[in-house]
């Protein structure tokens, strides 16, 4: 077992979620690999994507000013394959509502992933997840959110 | 302080919650101790069992296909206290929704645990909960849940 | 990488996010550093406060009897920066009712803290977060909370 290894990637995936929930792109850009796969199959999207800049340009579509949420992934499972790759289970829960449309998703997956290491730092090689549940509003009325820092942030980037 | 005989108890407590959550039978049997003890003090339950059969067969009842949810561990306080025991401190946050009965179910528990080594492999050997809070609603509509791992797993297992 | 340097200052959030929701003063004085710094920003509040009396103080006021809630820290990105300084970074999901007030809160946090060894152990020196997003509700009807923790420990407080 190599802890060092272990303890880099589970730092690259709480990377990862920080970029991907505060939509920062340059971010995303230094944890994926170039030819980064993506499968996630939800409830009611089935997500595939390949090649970082792809997948990065999906991503900002989807985590616009006027989407909220959270992800946050736990329970990591870490398993070193070799010197350059290694692969991760981890449990996600999430909360989204996007106040463009009123509709609230929130649940958990199980994710699978395969990591690399290139030049060095390990990243994110291909990740896929299937859902435990996934929970679907249309709301009626909004939340109301009293901070929303993907609305804040082009005024007050700093974190 | 043994780093990883403490990423090991962290992955096993992390399997654990896999495989409860996806009713893994076969998994939890490598995950517990035969003389496994249960102690969970919920509001309105008291959970407690002996022996892994026991155990087992009372999960796979409670996770059945119409039960909908996640369990999600965090924040251990692991301690090794010789080569083949060791305790652990955990926070659960729960989410349930049992679709026979309408009730939904979640919360915030404080686990403590004992760990054993039984032939090179730790194993849950004693597991306590008691509630930070727990919130109870009978439902008079039941959530739209798009996904349901529980129910799907009998013509799609893969995970 | 210190890996035992940053295994011990998990553990020590951990325990601090323990003590926070158990409401344990003397825990706490264990896990601060005298001159400790909170900078917390919320949407509706902006909690800054200086010196391990006054912050212990105001956490004792704000987690009271008939306060009910849980805050779950994730994602630790961990540096050490010397042989009695390090700095983190954490994701915090929460979720709290005040029942005198009815209002509920709930949301994600990104955290940056700052740490220091003291005689040995590793304290919390400085602590800031922002918000991913906080969503507050003025609840018409108290939630059904079936165990709360802050209001039976005075006659049951093992935990």
């Amino acid at each position: 077992m190599s802890l060092e290894e272990i303890e880099q990637i589970k730092q690259l995936k709480h990377r990862y979620c920080r970029f991907l929930d505060t939509a920062n792109a340059a971010g995303l850009e230094t944890v994926l690999t170039e030819d980064i796969e993506i499968d996630y199959l939800g409830g009611t999207y089935h997500f595939k994507a390949q090649g970082r800049d792809e997948v990065i340009a999906i991503l900002k579509a989807a985590f616009h000013e006027d989407f909220v949420g959270s992800h946050t992934v736990n329970q990591p499972e870490i398993t070193i394959l070799s010197a350059d790759s290694a692969e991760g289970r981890w449990t996600l829960t999430d909360y989204a509502v996007d106040l463009r449309t009123g509709y609230e998703t929130s649940g958990a997956c199980l994710y699978r992933d395969r990591y690399a290491k290139v030049d060095g730092e390990w990243r994110i090689a291909r990740s896929s997840y299937r859902r435990l549940y996934e929970r679907v509003t249309k709301l009626d009325v909004l939340p109301n959110f009293t901070a929303r820092y993907l609305a804040e942030r082009a005024t007050n980037p700093e974190i």
